[in-house]
């Protein structure tokens, strides 16, 4: 988790670049609290955005998908991709209405995936796609089967080339607006689990690793 | 907000057909409630994907950012985008591996922006923006003058191709597994807003739109 990813021009950022690094170990952090990416790819049309799940493998990126998914064929072919997280944490209410904000923590990653076909591999990556959604579960849902492993594309992205960018702190108001007799500050935004609901046919206590859960990152 | 977009190749969800739609009331209801979009286009090096916020305004949607941003100013010239918007409703743990999901809504959207660059029409704009994070809020934050007008770049994208997927309700478990002593189910997911943090030099008692904030879209 030491060290920098390498800095290129698309992974640099430049406007208020302070708030930009190449930071490996605020990106993993990052990567490891989140649970949706933003994956794009040109398409024959265009640009193309997809939501998925994805999980931190290492310093690869896991990605995951159907083999009947034609963007998840691309992807699995090495086509360039770019992938965003994004993380919010606050809405930041200025004087002005030009300093309105968010507070947020974003990683976008470039690169091109590779296959993964091994079983065994492919069974230890299904494992880290289910432990990143919730810790502890991988141990106890069923193990894919032959036919289940076949029907899954899987994915590795080398975290590589990538960029972290990061607003936190309170508005950035001018200086002549800070005695405006308007309210300034942050609502903070945070990501709760409700109470866990069990499925109709459940029949088994609910594990601590559900009653307790939290998003922390894994 | 009655209708359908227009179906295209690009815009139709294949995989699990039956998650996916053109309806705008859907889509514009997830757009509203969403905060944060990831605008994806097509680089000299390959796919972009860059976070933003963002707000809905009638049947288009308006983006802004800095002059003197480069990715922005190519959207603002027209560039064929991709943005997508995902709320995150509910980590779904199925008995088997392979099952395991997520909840959530997510909205896809096509086309190329135009700029919008009259001065009334800007402002107008501008409000939408600050309306979208805090209803309430854009009567009181102090109006932008003309330098920061000029230093805003702010664009307007039709919402006329565009797809919705949905995924809800509980695991898939294949019928052969819903015996297994296995715990299924929903860990719900919300974003709750904290109390909110007041400015070092405010004055201003927290307003009603702060101190009762939550999140179901404006």
């Amino acid at each position: 988790m030491e060290g920098e990813f390498k800095a290129t021009d698309r992974s640099t950022v430049r406007r208020v670049a302070e708030r930009g690094s190449h930071d490996r170990a605020r990106a993993y952090a990052i990567l490891d609290e989140g649970l949706v990416c933003h994956v794009g790819l040109t398409g024959s049309e265009g640009p193309v955005v997809i939501p998925m799940g994805y999980a931190r493998d290492g310093d690869d990126l896991l990605l995951h998908g159907s083999v009947a998914s034609r963007l998840m064929q691309r992807i699995a072919a090495g086509a360039e991709i770019c992938v965003g997280v994004t993380l919010l944490d606050a809405l930041v209410l200025a004087r002005s209405t030009f300093h309105h904000s968010m507070n947020y923590r974003s990683v976008v990653i470039f690169g091109r995936g590779a296959r993964v076909d091994d079983e065994a591999e492919k069974r230890r990556c299904l494992d880290r796609l289910v432990e990143h959604l919730v810790p502890g579960r991988s141990v106890e849902a069923r193990a894919p089967n032959r036919k289940e492993l076949a029907a899954t594309l899987l994915v590795r992205l080398p975290l590589e080339e990538a960029s972290v960018k990061i607003r936190s702190g309170p508005p950035s108001d001018n200086h002549a607006d800070q005695g405006l007799p308007i309210w300034a500050g942050l609502i903070p935004l945070e990501t709760t689990p409700a109470a866990a609901v069990p499925d109709e046919l459940n029949q088994v206590q609910t594990p601590a690793y559900v009653a307790n859960y939290s998003r922390k990152g894994g």
